[in-house]
């Protein structure tokens, strides 16, 4: 009875590891708009492992590792978007852990205030790439691009079904 | 003491089900959007069960099985959508699952790239029912109604408060 | 070795418990707008225990209390919108879990159809404090500050990130 119920612990000390991990992404992701929205540079570029990459949109430099990011934040661009009232909101990814790994896709939308109205700035399909170091989730790879019709926004969408197929 | 922690495992592992079916169904939400949009339409399909309905607004035809799922995502007017720019963002559902029986309701908003800026197209509310088959949880039936000040759609919403109310 | 099972299972039930209270905010905030939205006033004021707040605009008269909720939702204004049309979309809170007392960051968004096309009527920083009583999470307070370049709502967000800070 003893050995049948070590093994049912294992078993449910497995998988409440992956619902951990699971959940622990989702709160990883839902902490990026507070961070940059309200303009916490170190704390948004700590979402990231020191190596990590943010590449947002084929036409844009790609920001090469966690101070790059903190830059962007701090960057006249974004805080005049911020000063000016906006909404970075990204939606809970869909995914697959596979360890210390994992992969997720989702939306994002910037909302901004134009200073008459609220207006959907951008929409945007994600692949966000997670390393888990230390117990802890962080983002080594974001991807993003505009749903505005071209072919790479669909291919983003596109790898997440593809990796089911063939994972 | 055996028998007690057998009893305590027990109810670990009836609890732990439930939060993996709340899990599961969240990720089966979140693949919808990137199914679509992305043009998988074959994978779209089978995020229903074979005999699943969409119900999607009461003036279009109910699509009636996953086979016509699959064609509306292959036919011209998603296609056109898809190939402007298009964003299916549907929320967390609020949930009740009942064994291997769920209905879960949320917003769904539609965007879409019009050429010149991005448009909230639609704002939806949805009542999915989803069905646990072989381990796998899949939608039975999904019903959209326009939030366009019709009934119907406040109709939508309440159900979900009446469900507790009488649950 | 049922002494090593006994503390095994203590831990994984300490960890249930964090994730159910986890997945049951997450439950909470998304009642919220199918609440509103169909104008379940008793209902949505029993997801506040009866002294909460909800102080949504400093120009606005803060709602002191469940019943004050209630009024909210029966009042002329919140009838007219929801009968021309609208959909209050909250996101999956940014959460800390203290016991029986959490709170949550998100944003949220208020969509209005105005008889031609939708709108987002306003996007919102939102910091909801919770508490758990009897078993069940509701809502303590809610804070809402509207993202139109004013301070107090990126306060509203950086507060989330210096009580990671210092917590």
């Amino acid at each position: 009875v003893v050995t049948e119920l070590e093994d049912r612990v294992a078993a449910l000390e497995g998988r409440l590891v992956l619902m951990e991990d699971q959940l622990a992404i989702y709160q990883l992701v839902m902490s990026y708009g507070p961070a940059v929205d309200s303009g916490s540079s170190e704390f948004a570029s700590r979402l990231w492992i020191d190596t990590g990459f943010y590449d947002w949109d084929p036409d844009t430099e790609t920001l090469d590792g966690a101070e790059a990011i903190a830059g962007m934040v701090r960057g006249a661009d974004h805080q005049a978007i911020i000063h000016q009232g906006s909404a970075h909101v990204v939606g809970i990814p869909w995914l697959q852990i596979t360890g210390d790994a994992a992969v997720g896709t989702c939306y994002s939308g910037l909302y901004r205030w134009d200073g008459t109205e609220f207006r959907v700035w951008r929409m945007t399909a994600n692949r966000w790439e997670f390393a888990k170091e230390d117990g802890r989730w962080r983002v080594a790879k974001r991807t993003n691009r505009r749903l505005d019709g071209n072919e790479d926004a669909r291919a983003v969408l596109r790898q997440a079904v593809e990796d089911r197929a063939t994972g």
